[in-house]
């Protein structure tokens, strides 16, 4: 492959841009990056400034002649680019906030990638990466798009079978974190063990296979609720039933307690919500403060407050997945591609999160094979939600919404699952275009959010 | 077909059994039956004396030369029957105030079909009928069983899939009560229209045509909220969302208020349960009235009382799916059969509820064709709830029951859901031999249900 | 529905007209039809002419007040059809007799509709039914088309699933004779049968039930060599193996025989061929003598000679079809329609010919269920072709057309398939425009048919 | 893994075997193999004699400590194995003679693995195979099989699906031939390329993408006719049409000459017949070579000659296997295992051979994706008449035989194709136990082969 690669990262003004350039650095020899270009818009100029200056200090400290470009200009950055990360967050943290506090202020989960907070990040992001799609489709037609925009699986799904840009791959950190926290909890490492995923983004399960090709899934379940037993830091660690994973015979992700442990999620994500807690306003105060650090010019180095950020790993599956491109490495990674059979109860052309190899012409899903009714029902109704979710983000329906909402096992049917709805919608105005009009009657109709934290930020224009 | 058929009701003491004559009596002339067997267990016994006499003087009073026979002793009625219906409700209506008052005492809906409730019904259902199919087997190996048993789609799956007995239809009243009421709505009657129904027992959907061919299911979806708009009256009237309903294009039936607007029918039956008017109780009343009724030697003809029941038209449609085999009608009807493929999304060797040809050779599902993501994803982890639940009724295996219990979009999951499912393992202890070691670990572990309600039938032994 | 159906017929001056016109008449108090259109092309104005002139006779004779118009111009008459029927030849009968002599003249199964030459005839029509739905979709958009042009199958997929008009349906008279014929080997009649088909055209089995729902299939296989016993007489009737029926436990239809006995049938129509007896050759001969007979002004009925023409019961069931419709009959049909799952094995989309219910909404087929394999394996390849097939003719691609080829089991794959296929193009060449310069090319190259027969025929410019 | 593996080759007296000992002499070292055991039976004790002190030659020549038994007890070397490879033929090459002689005295193409000659050859192995793997399931419960004895695919679908035996892989050469040839013809060599395959054994496509990730599918089409472009030389060589192939986008296997150029296969094959030097009877004077040279004390390395067997690198691809099994390699290899999806046009449990990664725990199959029709219509029919074949060899069933040979495009239907079968159970009588009836008859009717050479190897009681 050719030498000097240019990335473009959207989003670089994000407080993971650190650990994306740790990574490009790590990897430097394999991967000889000539150009970054950090894209950010108007409203977040000023994160990019600081994360863009903390990333050049970085490069220089490593001894790299790498340049780091800082623009506003979205399709200056895109011209020739090989790959294109995007972890951008439209509407910033302030969203995330809107996301989560308005379903609690009724009580229900809001969970940010799959629950009704979910579904609008889907709602905002997609017209967004539709307009990326489309310029990559002028100014870089043959490179990679590498998404970590959450619901990564939905825009996944959007870019590669909506829009047609057959060249993405969606990664997400939560395989990740269990293949590296996980092996302990038996006392052993991963380079031990074979990890087999499948499912869709947040909402896969695993079984693990020692060297000599024993399973050990069953082992693995007795330590599920082990401290550090390989699930997200971030999600409330409920515990999970021992007697039901057994009889699965399959280890479920961390996102699975919303599902499983519906109720014990609630009362804690209420508790949080009472403390302004919730995990969007946590991740805020971290961020605030990890800017700060990134200001500091002496800092030339990932720090490690930056773990706590919750998305640890992503980046670094980001560049891993780069390397694996671009050297051809055949690695297996636990990705979102296309399904092509490898789970047969879900459409051969859906997007599925699955172990793969990665190589120079992209993801190769390992076949799973049929799956036993509990998970096979769980996975079908969640990509069935899926797939209402993206129809209405692309279409502004507000019908097509409904049926997202109503088929989403996280949203409780009915008077309050509409009330947030509407309010979700009126929050969230600004970065909804294709809904204008149906917000525009909402708000004549006096919906307004009731959570105060929510009304404050709208009050700031935010 | 052969003269003098052998007609066998299994439950015979049940209310129910009034409609199951008069519907033999309307059709006596194309249906020459010549005997009646109603069978009960010991516990029905005065039930089934009190019904089977006034069946016999319905028959008497028809005119027709029908031997109406009583008997606690199955065997000796299956005997070279021909058909066989089945309407038992073991652990009578007692069970079904357990059933909905326990998962009440949580705050969470029962469901007497296809949440909590209708598991257990199935928990209990399943090692009876399973029974029966092993006499009949033996006695009356020709015979068809004609099952409406609650939860009827799950009692037929056990019966065709699990026991291999192919003679077997499952039937509803839902469909049927849609197919009288709704066209009204929009001042037309159900002879002018074609219905074409798919899905599973107590959750599935329908299109409607007219004389034409030209489809009138918005139409009728802007009336299904109207007072009398087809869905059954024996659950709470919560208003469908029209928007919603527009954009899937398809008719719910009267149970999907369930799904689709939970919170509402969950608030309603809160209020029944405080005011001790649960649907179990208020049919209790219903019946001991009806029974009062039937006591009287002068009645001679089904009471109109009985229509409160909630369970009307599900006899009359017994006796039309009889005649319809019986005289090789290639009747239209809506009933639970095999798939074979007439709902794709789902097994091709799975049990439906579908509008089917009915003639002498069985039921010949009508193709449906793909469903579109809302509906598709809802059947789905709903045929997955069954699978689930029939696998643990069939294995007694406590973590079968779980994944049943988890799957399924009735029940919240978390620490109330395990205690719902606890109390009602020990409040039907008596009829579910198949669980008997772990609830004898659940009552030494101290778990009883905390309804007082439910604790006074335990201490009356019911 | 309105009064006074217009019916347009393309083809109208083919020999089969006056069976539409005695099904029309003899179904004249259901079907009030007020117009009919005969409309034809240049070619084929004398025939036209002819039967036309009968078909006036015909219905002045009935005494209905039907108009009966003869016209070249195909738009005036699919102005505000009802009905549109579709029963032309592109090239005539002189096509055909390329088409089954080419293939010959090289010890290669022609056959018309499935083999080297039906792949040639769909070439031909495919072109024309595309201008004919162009033109409906202007002129008669609420019309329904009754195809009854070979191959019907490929022609009904291409109108529904590629062109996406749905208010079409498939007729072909194979099942109709079986249902026809075949109760009589067994001593009884078809309405004491039930028949239910699955297939695509000319490559479809059934099974049958009597009156007491008991399946008769194997004692109708049991005569299936009968003298009489259901199957096509157009084609030679080489003896089925009863071993190997009895092993598949369907009954297959007569084009079977091209396949299951493929030596015993090309020895046949090698025959055939040298005598001068193609089924072409004679159908032509037989055709000749109806047309002599269809000028006498004093014929006013349909002679009996046409039942020899080998289409007997096409037109009628054409007229039946049509019937069910109009009068929205929920019959039993067996049509070529959308198989919407009824066939698990195929895609849901695709054209299968089945079993269906009839109605004003059009066919609802019967779901069948999965098949064995031996069934399921013929059925999926010969599938293939025609999908192939359609992909050819839709895009005129060369490497389309050799994969048609390469995959239909009649062809006999090597260098005299490629000589077969090259003389087929130039032979037909004026009814292949979308394949004009592969036909320039061949010319060019020096090919040409070696048939004698067909050299006479593109000499006289046939 | 445990030290000091034990493996048990069936079949050990095969002309493969001393590339068997050179494939684990050359991976001594990562594959600590402690005793091989060479089993054979009565008929093959001399053969068995001679290459079994060649293979304890060859590895004292290594200077590895390996013990090498030879026995005619299979149950005795089964005892404890790892590993078992199975590598015979029953019937020796006299019954692969018959197989192809006697289809060509009929003028039909034999075809050893997938024609009627692959046929019967299913039908002598499969009740073979099912005693060793009772045997198996008795004496060595761990032990992995690995297949490669033809039809591979059968066999291993036998194994695996039929008998429940899931530590087993089918293996063939026609795949690492290709790797090892075809990169050559486009200028590269096969370790930058990426090889994906898809299909059933002897009948699968494979795609090739280079070190970019970019497809060279295409230019490898261009070369797929050159001298030495990687299809197996063991078959003649008859051109592919490039034009077909370019619009298919995948390359065959040779293994397909015998279906997309049929006839000029059989040219070829009747030449063959006619000189006496049927693949068969080439292949029988080979081996009479190599054990002549087999016998010399002197030799202690795999002579060259080997490679003209045909078989070459099947064993080495065995070694392979086994390494990547016992090494936990990940290793991508192209072999016979459960589909799981990864083909979704075929069934979920069947066995196809494809690209799959080979670990401790076994095969993983790639997801492949959907096929076009072209592909997907010849492989499923060719899966079908491989299930159809299986269900004949295990049941004995007559019926089951004619569906088999009925739906194989290669067996030309008609008399003589019933001849064929008839002397094809004849010749193998000795073999068939499971047909012992059906073949007594036959004889008593009279029929014998009427190939001259067949006749004088039964004369001989071969």
């Amino acid at each position: 492959m050719k030498k000097g690669i240019k990335v473009v990262s959207i989003g670089g003004g994000s407080s993971y841009t650190p650990e994306l350039m740790e990574g490009f650095i790590k990897r430097y020899s394999e991967l000889p990056i000539k150009e970054i270009w950090l894209v950010d818009i108007e409203d977040g100029k000023e994160k990019l400034e600081i994360v863009g200056n903390f990333a050049k200090r970085m490069w220089k400290a490593a001894g790299y002649p790498v340049e780091v470009h800082l623009t506003l200009n979205r399709r200056e950055a895109l011209k020739d680019a090989d790959f294109v990360t995007t972890q951008f967050r439209v509407g910033l943290l302030y969203a995330r906030i809107k996301d989560e506090r308005i379903p609690l202020s009724y009580g229900m989960i809001g969970q940010e990638t799959n629950g009704a907070g979910g579904m609008f990040k889907a709602f905002r992001t997609i017209p967004v990466i539709k307009q990326i799609v489309d310029d990559m489709r002028e100014l870089c037609p043959e490179a990679w798009l590498i998404n970590f925009t959450n619901p990564s699986g939905m825009i996944t799904e959007t870019v590669i079978r909506k829009l047609g840009w057959k060249k993405c791959i969606g990664l997400c950190n939560v395989p990740v974190i269990s293949i590296k926290k996980e092996p302990a909890t038996i006392g052993t490492t991963s380079d031990k063990l074979h990890y087999r995923y499948a499912g869709i983004n947040h909402f896969h399960w695993h079984r693990v296979f020692d060297e000599n090709g024993t399973e050990v899934t069953q082992k693995l379940i007795e330590h599920i609720n082990d401290a550090d037993g390989g699930t997200p830091k971030n999600i409330y660690q409920a515990k999970f039933s021992l007697d039901l994973l057994k009889t699965t015979g399959v280890l479920p992700c961390g996102y699975h307690r919303y599902y499983y442990m519906k109720n014990e999620m609630l009362g804690h994500l209420m508790d949080d919500f009472n403390r302004h807690e919730t995990r969007a306003e946590s991740v805020k105060e971290v961020e605030d403060k990890l800017f700060e650090m990134y200001k500091n010019p002496e800092l030339k180095t990932k720090p490690p407050e930056l773990e706590k950020r919750g998305g640890t790993y992503y980046s670094d599956a980001a560049c891993e997945c780069i390397s694996a491109i671009y050297n051809n490495k055949r690695q297996m990674m636990v990705v979102n591609t296309e399904n092509n059979g490898a789970i047969p109860c879900l459409p051969n052309d859906t997007i599925v999160e699955i172990s793969a190899l990665i190589s120079a012409q992209g993801a190769e899903p390992l076949a799973w094979g049929e799956m036993k009714p509990h998970e096979r029902g769980w996975l079908q109704v969640m990509k069935a939600m899926e797939e209402c979710t993206i129809e209405a983000a692309l279409s502004g329906d507000y019908g097509a919404v409904l049926e997202a909402f109503n088929i989403n096992p996280l949203v409780e049917n009915g008077d309050d699952a509409i009330k947030v709805l509407h309010e979700l919608f009126v929050a969230h105005e600004k970065y909804l275009p294709q809904f204008a009009d149906l917000i525009k009657s909402l708000k004549a109709a006096g919906v307004y959010p009731k959570d105060e934290t929510v009304r404050e930020l709208l009050a700031q224009g935010k």
